[in-house]
């Protein structure tokens, strides 16, 4: 039911890292659900975090290491969050954890752990620890694609991208995976985004990277409004490029190396909204004239987020009073309605807060006919202008939800 | 498909108060959908309104006009709800308004305008017009079932509830009405809804029972998060009843009253989400050990509104992690999880943030196959508490609102 989404093109080996994939029975027979990554000696490791305050078990371990550097191993599995597990959960985590330290001769501090699938069940630690000897020996450079995969839980396919950057004059490699459908408002970072590059990074630097690639992708995208318990976006820079380690934002290198991590991300993050759970429409939408950003994201997320809007989506009905109504209630302090303009891509539907006299429905609804389009809104207030990506709301988002757990 | 809704039981008259419904076209043809209520004379009349931002021409003309005072008679439409439809929009109300007046003999100020139904299309004020000097002919004291009927968009049945309460010792009657089904999260009152009564109140007073009434029954309940453009909630005193006018809300006739209105709006706003779009559950959502009243609140219209906690809901499916999730990103500064409880009716399902020892899932599966039940959170925090009532998230609303226009 995606809309327009990718098949896996040339996703591209990093060096300094290695990466293998195994079934691990964890909820499902015969599928893989165990990811390996392994990283080269002086990588930086660098990850942003879920602010639900049911933050999963591998999200409080995996950010508390991540902390204190020297990062040599991530282990991810799907098909069980470790959420709401408490202290046990914890103990779960680094159990597993330190089954890979001990597999790859690593520190046990050096691996974090993450999770995604089912809330407040125990992670099932025997059948992983057997499925990690497995992929241990599978460890190679090109598997990206079957790890990818052995992320999903309701994706309906892997989503992995590669590009080739210029760093300083050294050619660069990115590789990102990111695995999420629903429980889909990342609030710092989406469900599970890795994103691995071959550049030299210093520490503070590569946090201040992240920060700012999530901050324009993974978190500027919405299916449900539901923020997830087990969100992480984790970046990975090997230094095996071989150019001059950035340390500073202020560099010319820093802004070569965000752009393209920026790209992979965005793309990533689209396509998260492209396989929304039941997804048959995949919308940007647009919010200008803002007079400061928080309030045009306010009116973004809010179009987004409405479920009448959103059915409305999936009617390709051009029913543009639920715009209105979405614009009005998103909280935006003393709004002049008499100042707003809306558009369906090129259509002007609305103008000074009432229907366009040019406007007639059918164009509208020639717009929301088409699988993917722009919303957007002009409050008159300001310069400022936010982008939200989103799906719509569908039956067959209420059938995947109402039988997750058959 | 609503849940337990009651059928109308003995909708009393009101003395002071003269009703009627006709049928004026505006959306299908021969149903009633014009309602007109007229006030004897020296009733006061007081009305809080939604805080859309895209606030309908109606709620305009009638939140100034009731602040004037002297309000004879309330005229309501549904099918069009005369919404982002601008300054001719008013021209529209107040034209209508106007034609109510001379029938009636009173002035045009006197007149109120509500409005529910598709937004941003014209009043159809002609049709409006002719239908209005059938309504004038049918009024009397008992049509109130009919009335209630005709204001209905998308709800099943008509909402319509009596009290008879002892004011200063004075017999009071109180009747109210309500509409919604859906774009049903009221933001200072609900969709539409009018509670007349023949006790005396002075109209300072009046405005303070009805913020005080709004606050604790039509504002704690969503369907859909979406809060609609065209919110009113109105109560009427014609003061036939004869009592001492209630001038004060120290005077305990203002409780007595008070009270009595209080019952009248929480069974109106409750049948409303009985009665939500594609509804097949009513759910208590109780939130208790709040620091203070706003985070109980946030954590309990966060349950009440997660598409995955309502798609759980309308499964049966005892899903309490998605319940977790919900708590966890409702923005409570600083929760400490492990003091976090919850309960399906008596079933404790969680403690101390994680699953509670004794849980077993055919307990929580049994409560949630129920059509009502409470969900309890306990926060740990404090001594606050808060109720929301919420529905479920289904197949038949996705239907009902992907159709809406067709």
């Amino acid at each position: 039911m995606a809309v327009n989404l990718p098949a896996l093109e040339a996703v591209l080996a990093v060096p300094g890292v290695r990466v293998a994939a195994s079934p691990g029975a964890i909820k499902h027979l015969g599928r893989d659900d165990i990811a390996l990554l392994v990283l080269a000696e002086g990588s930086t490791v660098s990850g942003v975090f879920t602010r639900n305050s049911f933050r999963a078990a591998p999200v409080q371990v995996a950010e508390s290491r991540i902390a204190s550097g020297g990062i040599r191993a991530l282990i991810i599995n799907s098909g069980n969050a470790n959420a709401a597990t408490g202290a046990p959960g914890v103990q779960d985590a680094l159990a597993v954890c330190a089954q890979v330290a001990q597999l790859l001769g690593v520190p046990e501090e050096s691996v974090i752990p993450f999770s995604t699938g089912v809330i407040g069940e125990r992670l099932p630690v025997k059948k992983m620890v057997s499925a990690l000897s497995v992929a241990q020996e599978k460890l190679c450079d090109d598997s990206w694609p079957a790890v990818a995969r052995a992320i999903m839980t309701t994706d309906t396919a892997p989503k992995a991208v590669s590009q080739v950057v210029l760093v300083a004059g050294h050619q660069v490699t990115i590789t990102g995976m990111a695995k999420g459908a629903g429980m889909m408002k990342p609030d710092m970072a989406t469900m599970l985004a890795f994103i691995c590059c071959d550049a030299a990074v210093e520490q503070s630097c590569l946090n201040e990277l992240t920060r700012e690639v999530a901050a324009k992708s993974f978190n500027r995208i919405t299916i449900d409004g539901d923020t997830s318990t087990n969100d992480s976006f984790i970046i990975c820079a090997t230094g095996i490029a071989g150019q001059p380690q950035i340390s500073s934002s202020t560099h010319a290198a820093y802004n070569e190396l965000r752009d393209g991590i920026l790209d992979v991300a965005t793309e990533l993050a689209q396509r998260l909204v492209r396989d929304g759970e039941g997804a048959t429409k995949f919308v940007t939408v647009r919010v200008c004239g803002g007079a400061e950003p928080g309030e045009c994201l306010a009116v973004a997320y809010t179009i987004a987020e409405s479920p009448l809007v959103k059915t409305a989506m999936f009617a390709g009905d051009a029913n543009w009073g639920r715009f209105c109504m979405a614009i009005g209630r998103a909280g935006v302090q003393d709004l002049d309605t008499t100042g707003v303009a809306l558009y369906l891509d090129d259509v002007c539907v609305a103008r000074n807060g009432l229907i366009a006299p040019t406007y007639e429905d059918a164009a509208g609804t020639a717009v929301m006919a088409k699988d993917e389009y722009v919303v957007r809104v002009e409050l008159g207030r300001g310069a400022c202008e936010e982008v939200v990506w989103t799906s719509d709301l569908t039956h067959e988002y209420i059938r995947i939800n109402s039988e997750y757990r058959t």
